[in-house]
């Protein structure tokens, strides 16, 4: 019996260390599943959420994936909305990034992010928390108590303080706070785990110190990596155009996912999708050896990761729309990208714009003779509603994607 | 008319700055009490007042005597009573000397600092406050809304802070709040100036900031010196034995105020009692010239503190008895001093253990030949019960002075 549920802690273990970048520690971990399994209680998996932006690329499903195995997995996730601070933005109001969101914001913004979530989270063995329900009732008393668990040295060793304090930049003493709020609701919910991104270790491990300072078993702190975009370079991120949001239709997503460099094929596979790690292992072999083509694979993640945002129908649709436009038409696939308003133009002016004819009786000319393509279809008319990743080629060698402009 | 106000300015300067450390800043000061003079309209001045140790000495008064200073020049002083704080204790239960205090012990201790205050403090120009009725109202939100005001690097500036960060010694992150809460009263109360000693310069300047912060004209932070004790090398301290307790009788106080060093005694005129200045430089010249004898200056010293404290009356007979003991009958005055409890001994032991006697016979035969004096006095019985100060003589020679153990 009990080297049976030795066993299954085993098992569990390597569902869980997939992808991961640390477990703090890992023997905690362990001896937690294995209480789990003998009492039968799930594991309460904590995750922080800011609800300022609550726009959801895949970036942000690496941890989510994580917390899915979980679940899988038998274990209950806690996401606690972290309303209490964007309700009050940057009291100091010295910083920019930091929001002030008003209660209805707030409350859309976390209607917005569930909406998106429970694409990749099981909704049954979810619980949502609003930390303002524990930190507004919090009075100074309340607050000397909780900063007096933590020292200035501890805190001021967190990568961006220490960074700005040597630099002479200011921290304003409410920074130090915020670390501690974050740890509180851990304290508040009593939480096994909490997962977040490697930039999270340091207020990871601060929720696990102020549980053992109230007498809690503390937190196993449970760090995933930060996911590069599509360009392989920087982080994914919105603001830096390299990212699949997950609300994304399907053909954004198919096309965004074949313009991945091929390096990141296989990582991809690992944090995003649920390929077992044995067939993830054989395609990079594969790749490796010349015996796939990068191009298959990405396909298949491609279809892969629609399957999880839209479903199976849809992916198939994209792959063949994708060869439709890109493979069976002669269509390259590096086409200079033009952004432009999703609004109906005058075509002869619009391809003198971006210099694809000389002049707009020429536009006119090339339409008239059927030298003007629209995704791989001929088109004879003048007026054209652009869309978005739309392709239009001009004789055979000028080829310009519409890309929306935000 | 303008001319005359800034004469005024000008005098009570002069009475404002008698001993003070440090004014920042001076202009800011002169500013404040020409408005007042041309507004007539009273300087709010600020102490505030930990009452976990009532028990007031000399040392405290150097700066009560320049808040009746500047009650005489017209101006109202606002004593705090940091009751918020002394209720909370150490919260995170580390710290020995930050005491914990119920409501009721607050209330009998600020009552007891009251009786002492206004021995020097005028009441109708007193107005008490308790940092409890704003600091208790504070939550989560108001604090952070406080803590913003502030930075990390600057707290560390605190010459304690700064000495314990680069040894390493843990700082709680709760203690940067107290100087914040301390600075948030004078917000609170719009102090024109906040008082005291020169330990506490950083402190006094954490509320000046925090005022400009909530567009408030700025206190002004007026320190005085720390006071040594009666030894003249360690600041007075009721628990280094060498203070002047204002509710000590006249005797002792007599006594003590004889007992200092003669560079003390200038000093102890300027900072503790009403003498001009002008009077106390006179003296300081005839001492250093030598046609005054310190001692002289000490018995006009004595007596005008026993006169603030208890009344002139009381000055006299001390100097009187402290004359008949000591002066009159050839007792010197620097006779070694005894820690003993005061109760009944039996003098031939007690003489025996204090090494005046050979033995126990030897001291009932001194005591049947009217050898042994109690403060001048022939003494014949055996026993004697024990009184603080009490000198004991045996023979010509031997002295020793009783004080009472604690």
């Amino acid at each position: 019996m009990v080297n049976s549920i030795k066993i299954q802690v085993l098992e569990q273990m390597e569902v869980i260390k997939r992808g991961v970048v640390e477990i703090i520690p890992e023997i905690e971990l362990e001896n937690k599943i294995y209480r789990s399994i003998k009492e039968n209680k799930p594991l309460r998996i904590k995750l922080g959420l800011d609800p300022t932006a609550p726009d959801i690329h895949l970036g942000h499903t690496v941890v989510l994936n994580k917390l899915r195995q979980f679940q899988d997995l038998g274990h209950e996730v806690h996401l606690i909305i972290g309303d209490f601070t964007a309700r009050i933005g940057d009291p100091s109001g010295k910083s920019e990034t930091r929001k002030q969101l008003t209660a209805e914001q707030v409350e859309i913004n976390s209607a917005t992010y569930q909406e998106q979530i429970f694409k990749v989270l099981d909704r049954e063995k979810t619980i949502i928390h609003f930390n303002s329900k524990w930190l507004q009732k919090m009075n100074l008393v309340d607050v000397l108590n909780l900063a007096g668990r933590y020292t200035v040295a501890r805190m001021l060793e967190r990568d961006d303080f220490s960074k700005r304090y040597k630099e002479g930049l200011p921290i304003g003493i409410h920074e130090f706070m915020y670390p501690l709020m974050q740890g509180y609701d851990s304290v508040e919910l009593r939480s096994d785990v909490e997962m977040g991104g490697t930039d999270q270790t340091f207020n990871l491990l601060v929720g696990r110190n102020l549980q053992k300072e109230y007498d809690q078993e503390p937190q196993v702190a449970l760090t995933m990596p930060i996911l590069e975009g599509t360009d392989g370079v920087q982080k994914m991120s919105k603001s830096l155009g390299n990212y699949i949001g997950v609300n994304e239709d399907a053909n954004e997503m198919f096309g965004k996912t074949m313009s991945i460099t091929d390096e990141l094929i296989c990582r991809y596979f690992e944090l995003l999708t649920r390929v077992p790690m044995s067939e993830i292992n054989e395609m990079r072999a594969k790749m490796e050896n010349g015996s796939l083509n990068p191009r298959d694979a990405k396909v298949k993640l491609a279809k892969e990761i629609i399957t999880i945002y839209h479903n199976k129908e849809e992916a198939e649709k994209a792959e063949e729309r994708f060869n439709l436009v890109f493979s069976q038409k002669d269509i390259p696939e590096d086409i200079p990208e033009i952004e432009a308003e999703l609004q109906e133009v005058w075509l002869p002016k619009f391809l003198l714009e971006n210099g694809m004819v000389k002049s707009a009786s020429d536009g006119k000319r090339m339409l008239q003779q059927g030298g003007v393509k629209i995704n791989g279809e001929k088109y004879a008319e003048e007026d054209l509603v652009l869309e978005d990743r739309m392709v239009i080629q001009v004789g055979k060698r000028k080829f310009i994607k519409i890309i929306e402009s935000k």
